[in-house]
C-alpha cells in the first residue's frame, strides 16, 4: 500500500440526482443559494479525525485487534501522526469539505509525561496549521481527550482525586490555546467519564461541584486568552459510564444554570446521543433553541435497535426534516457546524468505504435541508402552528402571561362559564405536508 | 355484595417475619424507633385514592369495560362517590396506615359546569373532613385531575387555548384550597397533559413560559392562602404524551431555575417514572437531594420488560435499599412520605387483592428502610466513600474549589510532573458490603 | 351532525405528487402496474375496521371517557352498530380501497349469551355482506375478538379454565365461517390474551400446549368447512400482557413447528409489534420470507421513543423500502395485503382526520413501493448481494453444503494452509445505492 | 509485582451470614444438603477464563489501552499464557469452586497459521489437563472463539466466504476434541457473528442453512468421537451484530427443529442476553424448560439502565429466586452448571477485586438457590398453582386436548349457555408468598 493512497483521487464534484457516481455529491451543491446563504454555509459540514482516521475497527465487545489497516497503523507514533495528519488532509481535499473537528490524542500520541505529549500535540499542530493554511480547511471544534487514558477511568473534573482534575486542566488549557491558535469556530468539552459507574461509591453533590467550577474555570480561561469560539458541552446520557451529568440538553441546562454559567456555555447536540438519552434528535434541538443553547451538532444515527453509540452515518433525510427546520426556525447555528461523527461500520475495511459514507452523509444532510427550507418559505407548518397559538396574543393569553392569579382566572372561569371545546391537532395533515417537501 | 365489604375486617397487625398471615405485616412495626423516629414517621406511608377506589382493571390496550365490580361501581355518582370513600376509610382503617393521596375527580364526579363540579367535590370533601377528623387518618398530599377530561387533551397549563390554562388555574385553586383545609402535608402538581404528541405542531418555548406562568401563579396562591404544605412536581417522562416538560428531576432543576421557582417547588419521585426515564429510582432520588429538591416519593415498580407505567407494587426490597439508603443520608423526607401510586394487576380481581397487595408493598418499603438504616449505621459504604474524596478536603482540592484557574493548574501539573495513578473503584465489594445488610 | 356525514364526499383521487389537495394521492395511482402487477394488486390496501370506526380516542393511561363524537357513538347498540357499518362502507367508498379487516366484536354488540352475540353480529354481517356486493369492496381478513370481554383476562386459549378456551373456541367457530362466507382471503388469530402476566402463576409448557391445539383445532375446521384462505398468527411481544406466546416471527416458526403446523400458518406482520420486539420490521418480513411464512402486513408505525403499540400511520417512505425490497424478492403477498391497522391520534378529533391519515398513509407505502421496486430492477442491491456469496456456488460450499464433516474440512484446512481474507461488506455503499431510489 | 500473586492466599471458606470477612462465603456452603443434594451439586459454579484472566478492562467504547497490569500481561505470548495458567488454577484454588471454562483463544494465543494456533493451544492444555488433575478442578464446558479475529468479522458459519466456513470447523474440531479429552461436561458454541449487520448485504435463508448444516456438523462430530458432553447454544441477541440468529430460545427452539437438532443441542442461557432480548431471566429459564432445551447457565447480570451486555457479577438474590425455582421445577441442570460469565467492572484494577467479586457472586446464587429451594418445599407457590389448572385435568379439559374440535365445543358452549367467569390470578398474594422465603 502507498503511504498516500488518496493523494491522486480527484475532489468529489456535485453532478445532481441522477448521478450514479458514488463519488460524486447528488445534493450537496455547496455554493447553491437557499434561504440566503449557501449550503456550505449552512450545514458547516466537518469531518471528525477520531472515526476516520483513529478507529481501527475493533470490536467493541469482543477481545481483539484493530482490522483497518492504514498506512499510518504502524511503526513509529510521532511518525505514523504525522503520516495520518497528511493523509486526513488528503482525505478533506478530496471530500471539498470546508471544516474539521480533533481531540488533542488524536493528533498526536501520549507521551510519558504532560509535557512530553504536549510536544508531541505541538509537533504535530504546527504541521496542521501549515496544511490549514494551505488548504483553505477551517477548524469548526478542538477538544481534549479526558477519558481514554486510565488516570480518568473515574473521571477527569469529576474523578474523586483531584490531581486527575489539575492534569485535565492542565491538557484542556492546551488544546483550548492550540484551539484559539488554529482559530477554531468552537470548543467542546465531552464528559465521557464525568459521571458515576455506581452511587454506592459516589457523592453526586461533590462531583456537581468539582464539574461547575471546572467548566467555569474553561470559560474564565477562554476570556482571559480572547478565544472568541464558543465552548460547547455536548450531552450524553450513559456509554461508556452508568450515568452521565451531560445527560441531555435539558439536565445540561439545570447545570449551566446552578453554576452560572448560562450565556456562556452552548450544547454540541449529536443524534446518537439524543436517541440514546429517550429523546429524538429533533426534540434536543428544539429544546436547546427554546432556551437559548444551541451550539453545534454531531450528525450521526444510531441503530434503532440497538442500546448503545452506534455512530452511523445519516441516511435517511425523511427522519432529519424535523430537526432541520427547527435549526432553520431558529435562525440556524450561527458559529457552530454539522460534524460527522460517524464511523463506517466495522466490516467496511476499504479505504474508499470512508470517502463513500461521507459522500452519503453529506447528501443525506444536504437533502434534509433543502426539504425543510422549502417546507419553511412554503409555510404549510408555520401558518397552522401560529393560528393553532392565536389565542396568547389575545387578551386572555396576554393577561394570563402578564400575571393573573388562580384567583381573577377562577373568577373568569365562573362568570363567563368558560367550557373550552378540543380542537384537533391535525397531525396526521401536517405529516402529509412535510412529506410534500421530501 | 354488601355495601361496606371491608367494613367487619380486623385491622392489619404487625405479627413479625416468622407470620404466615397475608394480612398480617411481617416487617412494617409502626412504632419501632430506628435512626431517632418510628418506621411510620419515617415511611409516612400513604394509600392513594385513584388506582385503589377509582381504577375498573380495563386494560390499557383493548377497547373494553371494568373489570372490578365494586359495590361503588354504579348508581348514581355523587352517591356512589360517598360510598366510595366510606369504603376508602374503611381500607384506610384495616390497613392502619397514616396517610391518603387524592385527585379531585377522584374524590367527586365532574359535573356539567366548574361550579357544579366544586359543588359535588365539597359535598364529599366536607364527608371526608369528619372521616380524617374521626379515624386520625392525614392527608399527604391533594392534586388536581387536569387529565383526565377532553378539554385537557392538548394540555392545562400548556394548551395552545389560553380559556384552557384559566379552566385548570381554576380547578387547582379549588383543590390546592381544599388540599389546606384538610391540613395536606404537600400538593403536588402532575403534568400528565404538559407535554406534546408532535413537534409539528408545536411551540416548545411558548408552551414552557405558560408552564412556567402557571406554577408560579400556584405558589403565589399557595403564600396568598398561608397554605404551609410543600408543592410538589411529578417528573414523568413520557405516556399519555410523547414527551412531558417535566421529564426527570434534572430537567425540572433546569425549569425551575429558569422560571425563578427554585425554593419554592421540590418534585414528587416515582420509581416507575424513573425507570422510564433511562434512570435508576436511586438516581432520581440522589439527584433530587442533591440539588435540594427531595420532596416525596410514589413507590411502586414499574416492569423491567414493559415500556410503560405499570405501577406495581414494590416486592423486592434489596433493590429499594440503594435509594433508601439516599433518603437516609439526605436526612429523610421530611414533610414528604411515600404514597402507593400503584394498583393490582388487572387479574386480582378480589378486593382482598387489594389489601394484600398494599400489606407487602408496605412491608417491602419497611424491610428496605431497616436494612438501609443498619447499611448507613455500619458505615460499611459511608466510611470508604468519604475516603475516597479525602483529597478534596486537602490543599489541592481546596485551592481548586476556591478558583484555581487552568493556568495555575497547569504550572503545578508540570512543575510536579503530576501522573495520578487510578485506585480501584471497590463496586463488588461495596456490592458485597450492601448485601451484609439485606 | 348528520348520522352519514362522509356520504357526500367525493371519492380521492390520485393527482400526481404536485398536488396539493390533502384529499388526493399523490403516489397511489391504483392502476399502474409496476413489476407486471398494479399497485392495487400489491398493496391490496384495508381499512381497519377497529381503529377507525370502533375507538373513541381514550387515553389509555388515564381514567377518561371518549373523545371522538361520531353519529354511531351513542343510542341503541345494534342499530348504532348498523350505523357504523353505513359510514364504514361510505369512507370506503370515499378513499377508493380494495379491503377491510373486522373482529366479530367490531361489527356488532356482545350479547349477554354467545348465541345473542351470534344472532347480533349475523345481522350486521348480512347487511355487511350485501353492502360488499354493492361496492366491490373485498375482505382481506376476518377475526375474533377474544381479549376485550372480562372471561378473557387470563388468555382464550390459554386459560387456566377450559371452559373459556370452549368459548373462544365457539367464538372462532362463528368468526371463521363468517370470514368464508364473506370471501374472505384470510383468517387472523391475534394473542392478545396468549401470554401471562407473572410466572408465579403460570404453568408455561401446559399453556403452550392448549394453544398449540387450539390453533390445531382452527386449521382442521378451516378445511372441515373448505376455507381457502390463510390461517394468519399476528406475532406481538406483549402488550396488554406481560409476555404473549407469539412473541415475534422466530417464536411463531418455533411454536408451528412444535405443534405440526408449519404449512398451515403464516403470518401477519405488524410493523410497530416488530418495533416492540426489538427488530426492524424489515427484520420481520425477512424472517418469516425465510421461513416460508410470510403472510400479511399490518402497516402501520411505532414512536421510536415510547415503548407500547401506538398505532401510528405510516409516514416515511424511506423507512419502509428495505421492507418492501424484501416483499418483492419474497415474490409478493399473495392471498395477503396490507392493512391499515393504524388510529388517528387522539387529538384528531376530525371526521376529516380519518380520511386524510388514509390518504397520507396509502401514499407512504405506495411511494415505498415503487422505490423498491425501482431499487429491485435496477440490480443495485441485487448484484453486490449474490457476488457476496458467490463461494457457495462454488465447489468448497457445495461440499459443505452436502455435508462436508470437520474432520475433512480441517484437513482441507491445513492442507492448503487456509487464511480467509475478510472482505468489505460496504454497508455505507449499499445504503447510498439505496438513496439513489428514494 | 511477584509473578503468582494469588499464591499464598488462603482458601475461602464457608463462615455464615454473620461472617463480615469479604473473603468467605456467607451462604455457600460447598456441602450443605438440600434437596437431595449438595449445594455444590446444585449449583456446579464455574470460573470463566476470559473475563477474569484474560480482559483487560478497556473502555469498549473509547480507543484506549488495558488498565488491568496483571503479572501475565506481557512478554512472549505463550510464556505468558502459561503463567496466565498457573495464575488461573491459582484462583480456582483460593475460590474452592468447581469447574472452569474457557475458549481455545483465552487459553492460548493466536498464531501464523491455524497448525501454529492448535500447537500453542495443545502446550498450554497438556499443563492444564495436569493441573485439573491435581487439583480436582472440573470443566464445565469448552468453546472456540469464533469472533475475535479479523476473519471471522462478517460471521464464522454464517460467513459469505465457505472458506471462513472450513476454518471454523476446523477450529471447533480442535476445540471439541480437547473438550473431550479434558472430560468436559458440555460444549458451547455462541454465535456471536453469526448475524448481520445489515440486511442490504444479507440472504437471510442462505446463512441460516450454513448455520444449520455447521451445527448439525458438529453434533456428528460429537459422536463420531464419543463425545458424551451436551452440545450448547448460548443465545443472544444482538452485540457484536445488529442481529445474531440465536436471538433467544425461542429462536434457537425453531432453529434447532428446522435443521433437525432438537434433541441433540440445548441452551446454556445468559442473564444478561435474556434482558438484552426483552425477556426476564427467568422468562428464558421456564421456556427453556418447557421446550426441553435448559442446559447451563452464565450466572451476571445486566444494568437495567444500559442497552449492552455488561456481564455484571450478579447480586440480588430475590432477582434471581424466579429463575432459580423454574431450574428446580425442571429438576435441576443435569450435567449444566452455573458459570460467572461475569467481569469486574473497570475500575475494580485491584487483584483482590476479582477474587471479591466472585465469592458475593457465588453468594448471591446460594442464597438464591436456598431461598427457591424453602418456596418450593413450602409448596406457597406451587399447590395454588396445580389448583389454578385443576380445570384441565377434568373432563372438559381432557376432551378439549384430546382433540375435540370447534363444532363440539360450540355445540356445548350453546347447550349449557357457558358463561365462564374470571378469577383472581393473586399476583399481589403469591409475590408476598415468595417474600416469606428471601
Ligand atoms: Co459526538
Ligand atoms: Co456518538
Ligand atoms: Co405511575
Ligand atoms: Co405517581
Ligand atoms: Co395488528
Ligand atoms: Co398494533
Ligand atoms: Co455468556
Ligand atoms: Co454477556
Amino acid at each position: 500500500m502507498t503511504s498516500r493512497p488518496y493523494d491522486d483521487l480527484p475532489t468529489v464534484r456535485y453532478e445532481g440526482p441522477d448521478s450514479r457516481n458514488p463519488l460524486a455529491y447528488r445534493w450537496y451543491d455547496a455554493d447553491r443559494v437557499v434561504l440566503g446563504k449557501t449550503l456550505a454555509e449552512h450545514l458547516r459540514p466537518a469531518v471528525c479525525y477520531w472515526h476516520t482516521f483513529c478507529w481501527g475497527g475493533q470490536d467493541p465487545f469482543a477481545l481483539g485487534a484493530d482490522v483497518f489497516r492504514r498506512p499510518w497503523s504502524d511503526g513509529d507514533p510521532l511518525a505514523a501522526a504525522q503520516l495520518k495528519l497528511d493523509n486526513a488532509f488528503d482525505v478533506f481535499r478530496v471530500l471539498g469539505l470546508p471544516f474539521w473537528c480533533f481531540h488533542d490524542r488524536d493528533v498526536a500520541p501520549e507521551g510519558a509525561t504532560l509535557r512530553a505529549s504536549n510536544a508531541m500535540l505541538d509537533a504535530v499542530l504546527e504541521r496542521a496549521a501549515r496544511k490549514m493554511q494551505d488548504s483553505g480547511v477551517r477548524l469548526l471544534w478542538g477538544t481534549a481527550n479526558l477519558f481514554s487514558h486510565p488516570r480518568y477511568m473515574a473521571g477527569a473534573a469529576t474523578n474523586p482525586d483531584p490531581e486527575v482534575y489539575a492534569y485535565a486542566a492542565a491538557q484542556v488549557k492546551h488544546a483550548l490555546e492550540w484551539t484559539q491558535r488554529l482559530d477554531g469556530a468552537n470548543y467542546v468539552l465531552w464528559g465521557g467519564r464525568e459521571g458515576y459507574e455506581t452511587l454506592l461509591n459516589t457523592d453526586l453533590r461533590r462531583e456537581l461541584d468539582q464539574y461547575g467550577r471546572f467548566l467555569a474555570a474553561v470559560v474564565e480561561h477562554k476570556h482571559k486568552i480572547g478565544f472568541r469560539g464558543t465552548i460547547l458541552i455536548e450531552p450524553k446520557p450513559q456509554e461508556p459510564t452508568k450515568h452521565q451529568y451531560d445527560y441531555d440538553t435539558a439536565t445540561v441546562h439545570g447545570f449551566l444554570q446552578r453554576y452560572g454559567l448560562e450565556g456562556e456555555v452552548k450544547v454540541n447536540l449529536e443524534v446518537n446521543h439524543a436517541t440514546l438519552a429517550g429523546h429524538s434528535f429533533e426534540h434536543e434541538v428544539a429544546t436547546a433553541a427554546a432556551l437559548g443553547l444551541l451550539g453545534s451538532i454531531d450528525a450521526n444515527r444510531g441503530d434503532e435497535q440497538l442500546g448503545w453509540d452506534t455512530d452511523q452515518f445519516p441516511n435517511n433525510h425523511v427522519q432529519l426534516v424535523p430537526a432541520m427546520l427547527e435549526i432553520i426556525r431558529h435562525g440556524g447555528l450561527g458559529q457552530g457546524g454539522m460534524n460527522f461523527d460517524a464511523k463506517v461500520r466495522r466490516q467496511s475495511i476499504e479505504l474508499t468505504d470512508v470517502l463513500i459514507a461521507h459522500v452519503g452523509g453529506v447528501d443525506t444532510l444536504a437533502r434534509a435541508f433543502l426539504c425543510a427550507a422549502a417546507l419553511h418559505e412554503s409555510g404549510d407548518l408555520e401558518h397552522p402552528r401560529d393560528e393553532r397559538y392565536a389565542g396568547w396574543d389575545g387578551a386572555l393569553g396576554q393577561a394570563i402571561l402578564g400575571g393573573s392569579g388562580l384567583d381573577a382566572l377562577a373568577d373568569r372561569v365562573h362568570a363567563q362559564d368558560l367550557s373550552p371545546q378540543p380542537r384537533s391537532g391535525r397531525q396526521e395533515l401536517l405529516e402529509q405536508l412535510v412529506n410534500r417537501h421530501v
